[in-house]
């Protein structure tokens, strides 16, 4: 059942050949498989867009290759495990032999499959406020691109050399979306809310120390900033924002 | 200076014609009227797409209209006050005789000038939870609709009855951007969610009593939200919301 | 002294045959055992309906012994140990013979003797967001079985997916008692709530990451459930909740 | 449609007579009435046992008048309004001629209709630790009385004077359910909780001054309380208290 | 006994011709006068080089009068009263007829006696994000005025407008010392902070609503500045800005 | 310098023979030792009663070996060494050779030279809720003996098992002081200060799980004990309970 | 039954002639008065020392008329209504005629009966970190007064003027306890700490503004003193600091 | 380009001879060096009179190694390396060779380049209330003395033994600035703050226990001081205050 079929029986629904409770029943025909520890939500890409994604994090490996191996045989998009380790990493390569499989340790996330062909009406800007933010960042910059979007880095342009980051005016008002990561203070999120006309959406981080409060100095300045257009995801989740830009950036496609 | 020549501008700063320091140039000439209580910001409407919003709480009436004054004298786009009150309405009527002034008691929101033509290429689904998030669902509503988006309301549809939810499956499926607004425990922006395939940006509110302290229980439920996809702006932030919304709505505009 | 006695004598405190003081003399006699690091109270069975449990965490794995010795020479009711290690359960092992010992490594929770028979007047449904909460999960539900109850476990059913918590509906509706266990925002127990028509118990759990703040948001959203009929124990206090769930499933030889 | 259709349905569903979405399909329809600013949901005494609950802050006298009629239209069960005033029972003695509308301004309380018989399996206990609680506790019993309970009140037994608490024994032992309301240090309900052998709702009070932090340390003491079986409801929550222990007492007539 | 007194007495303490005990001795004689509710420090003035500051809030207007009068019988250096009110200055001007009495009523604050000329090495900036800000920035700006310093004031340049600040870069770079004044997400601290090579005193505001609960946003932001050279005082404390910008700005004349 | 030379001479303060100046110059002479790193308080056993306590974390054993060396040459007092380890205590052992010295791992406590008689007007009776607080209760006990004081234990007495509490009801009331240790809901202050009539000092543990928070559940708690009578040190310092209770206890002496 | 009595009965329990039980009996025979609303504790005095206080915060003026009616019907001893108002007071004074009622409007403190006669080994000092502290400050120092102690005040001592509190030697010395009153930093108490050898109870106060958090700053500090013997009350707490001071100076008839 | 070539550049500007756009465009020439991973502000020496600085944690040995590579060929000041360890350091002398590098594993501070010599107008005093605080002094003091200032050490003077600090009144009354470092109840900053006639910057350190959470309360207690002239940096920042420090030091060279 593709998307078309799927606005379709919406229309019916909506011009009455169709009633809402039959849509549903179409709707939830063989939804998920059930593994016992985890129920996988096969029309997922379906009402998404995307394949699933798994959060390593409380996983055992075998877990994870139980849900990749069940995944991978009911679709062909890549599959993205966010927080998962190099151990994951090599049972799952020992155990899925036909696909690539590749492993960013910096931001401990793996790819099984191949990169998407570039979509969306635009390219995403990834910036971050200092070099220690990176590790998020690069979460947010390959969720978005496993998810089919171009993906454009801008590293270490925080506001005390302020310089730094008016020199990619262009950058920034070219961009369809930007991440913004930064800890400390966060006002990386506000300076460029103030100078971009596309949706910025802010990840703080945990990185700091005294009264950081493991992000929260972060967070509460980005929920409290001064620019229009800023909406926040919890701290650390670059996949979070990289997900959500990757919605607003094929939103043509959608609607 | 349209926004067609800006591009063209920083396209010639890509090509290399011109030196990013030509473009700022450009870029900053007559930027701002001064006041002297405030600096309007002109370019505004360029950088951004709309005039300069108003943050009614904390500035006088007689404030309030002289920034107004300035700024339909520099633009004919409609003007958004948001946190206002009757006086200032009143005081902004007698000043102000050409143009249209309405004004929403309930959320404290008032608009000065015409209602602009539905853009944007879909509508924008506003949601709560329940009838006491209304104001705040109103205040999203609100300033899409002045930013040129087709709003569709959805009250009253919180998860302690998820069949009520449930039955809008086809409003939800056909959005181009959430807004699910709710206060208590906030689990309205994860159901939606997971159900949407679009953008969700959630909207906690002060809605609630004891260890609610204040819409932090929602904000904090809505920055963990298990659904993918979700972003949050600040507690009882309608505006906010409503802004970022029209951006996301628009993109096919932007880039 | 058995709970009949104990009814009795109360119904003659009631009618004035026997005045309060005697009564409090009667419920006092040896009381309880002192171990001096401990003082292990006989009564408690009488009282509360099953033997002491013990808190393992903060004990040594003598002390432990120690205790359960002198529990199990007193009563023939299961003991359980919730938060020990392995070291504790082999001292265990091989300083007592003639009990059935097993141990649960997942949720740290040990039983010396036999569990006994299913009572209660239906059964208890432990349901989770995620696989992540199963520890927790396991705590309140091997809780509830070593007290006598007959336990459903519907593991990884989270509100991002709500189709997979819709097709259980049968479960949820013919419980006694559910234990909704989740942690990120805790939305489970606000649907259940709303679904179910039993007592909810919610355990937040201290899974997730950035503004969790160990499961501060989900205790939050719990605490703030729009839902009636719910109420809360401490972050990922499982056996609170299957001790609590086991008495209400209970309640009809109690009163 | 009565509860035993409902289980009747679901018993077919069990035994494959009936699909799980038909099943769905019985039950949802006619499932609410739409007025605007709120949907009523006309089936909630079907699935939760009694008729809807209007939470009273937040809306206007009007709305809940118009929602008040439309119940009182659909069932003959009583209607109960938490949180409301003066003026909004005045204007529905005044709109709903034909029934019994009693306010207890004490804690802000409204019944529409007669109070029913009681029933349940016992008698439910709430019990205070001062004078201050008692407006809470009142939230907590009434809602027991209009939901069919036999209510016993113990006020003012705090733990600084204990032979108060110790004196009332035999009120403690024979109870169904006990509601434990307290503010300050919420000691009270481990006190209960360590002598009683049924399930205790813990309900902090705001009251109390200093670092009291509006009942947060009611709150926190009541969670980390060292007795088991308590489980705790919102600040100031006696409404979910007295809803949940109705639950509890009438659990023998639900499964 | 002169400063130059007091810096003869300690030499004579380092080269052994006057003991550390004697010194205190000399340092000690009359130092303050008591009137019950208060004690006056005559020798303020001489340790720290200001008059006694009154910190008017929880004061009678009765008391601050009979502060001020022993006051201006001690010295001739203008006296400063902050968080007064109306009433209060009114009685000053009925009780003390030889002194000039100005207030400010948009922060509160009195000044009796006249303006001292400016004197300290340069002049210092004080700066706010927005409108809202300028009572909190006048309490500085006043403050330092009153303690001899020549203010620039450069208002309404908050980071969402990033170019407003840039064309002051002048201002500046040409300040002794700064004052950076904001609400919400405080990031104009890290940006003056960055371009600025003078210190920088960082006062967060109460301005915004929210998740700004009462300026901690700001608050913590600032704190956390990743620009080198920021400091901060309390929320709103516009005269511990002023109080210790004019020390700074006074440096040379103390060492 | 004795304690009658101190009050005889601010007795001569009081009558006028001699100035407060000098009488400050009495008591500062050869006041302390300079070590470099540390600077002893050679009369704060006259001052305080007791020798210099060592607060052993963040120093190194040379260090703490090297103000302990200093101490003894100038007093015949013990030496209490807070939190220090196995290490320290060895180096201890080597390089003090004429001294007793003691040491307990539980609570990390170590006593230099001999316990002294018991004085004071009484004992002092120190309380736990649980077996996991006896090495915050040891190490208030062994301070307080130190002290000079006779101590009697009174260990898991918590407010779950009340009648383990009032079977002892003797000991709580012939205390002279009582030092309540509990964790988790701290209760055991309140109720132990509502049957007490002498001074309580409680002492919130770090014990517990969940919304514990290191022991703030505890502290709020106590602070907020609804029993007059009762104050409270920092969660975990039993050191600081011992050290006033014995304060307490030889009230008589000293004034 | 004086406290003689209880001693004998407490001894006969030690040496084996009167069994626990029967003392129980001996202490709980007509305990209290019920007044419906309160529970009144006839024997408080002899189990405390006074008679009931009466919390007046959240009582009515005929509620506490009641109460105070009923005990001073069962004692001589003075009355003591804290957080009261004029309102009650005058209630009291025409539903009292036999006794002299006075009040406190500074610190809402009514003593019902005469003042007794100076009793305890020493006196208690009440000192101040600033003017707005005395309200307080009075709480404490009449509570202390009117349970038989001589009160020393010392007022505006505050650190920032450190000579001013070094004046009072004497009066620090000579104390048989102190109270420390201070809001803001509350450094007072660690100041006094550290000059004292006899025990401080600190009382953090809500005064101050900004990150002030309602006197959460002052009691942090005060709980985190650096100085032995210092424990602390709630925010605000004068009574309870009042209350626990007399109960130390009286520690020589205790025991 | 120096110092006093930006400011005649200025002037200029002020006098019409250039314009603002002219100015920013020759402050912009060649501002830093792109590494990939970090930005290196090559102008920052200009702007804020020191060079780069680098923040060490969250950085890979390699990443310092390269960042100092590039400054040290761009600059003859020397570079500090702040939150370093071992590996970095000894990295850094096997690929720098004609450098003078030295490493205080105290606080984990790198200078890679000689001292310069003492400028500015007096001497900085840095303090500490214990013992344990000296880490974080250590790297203020290095920070300060890196950066040509004359700094006073005092440390372990903290405010429970207060006449060890008024013993060093006159290096107190001598200083130019001081930093006041302290833990626990963060007094020490408010007692020199009411001592000195020089700006205090104070630095709360997370020394302590128990409700110290991490240096928040000496946090709370330093923003809320009762001395005027007192600004706080953020938990543990040694470096931040001897940078600032140094700014205020300086001042007479900067206007």
């Amino acid at each position: 059942m593709t998307k078309a079929n799927i606005i379709e029986l919406l229309n019916n629904v909506k011009n009455g050949t169709t009633s809402v409770e039959e849509a549903v029943l179409c709707l939830k025909k063989e939804p998920y498989t059930d593994l016992g520890y985890a129920k996988l939500d096969n029309h997922r890409g379906l009402r998404q867009g995307v394949a699933e994604v798994i959060y390593g994090a409380g996983k055992t490996s075998e877990q994870v290759l139980g849900i990749v191996k069940t995944l991978v045989e009911n679709s062909d998009s890549p599959v993205l495990i966010t927080r998962t380790d190099e151990d994951t990493v090599n049972l799952l390569k020992s155990g899925i032999k036909d696909k690539n499989i590749s492993y960013d340790a910096n931001c401990n996330l793996c790819i099984v499959g191949d990169m998407p062909p570039k979509t969306g009406c635009g390219h995403i800007l990834v910036a971050t406020g200092g070099t220690s933010d990176i590790p998020v960042a690069e979460e947010a910059a390959l969720t978005a691109e496993v998810l089919g979007n171009e993906v454009v880095r801008l590293y270490d342009v925080g506001v005390a050399g302020i310089h730094r980051l008016l020199d990619k005016l262009d950058d920034i008002m070219n961009a369809s979306v930007i991440i913004a990561v930064a800890g400390m203070e966060g006002a990386l999120a506000s300076v460029i809310g103030g100078l971009a006309d596309c949706p910025v959406i802010a990840v703080p981080t945990s990185v700091g120390y005294g009264a950081n409060f493991g992000g929260l100095s972060a967070l509460l300045a980005m929920l409290n900033s001064c620019a229009s257009g800023v909406s926040v995801v919890n701290i650390d989740n670059g996949f979070g924002a990289g997900y959500q830009a990757s919605m607003i950036n094929h939103i043509k496609e959608n609607s």
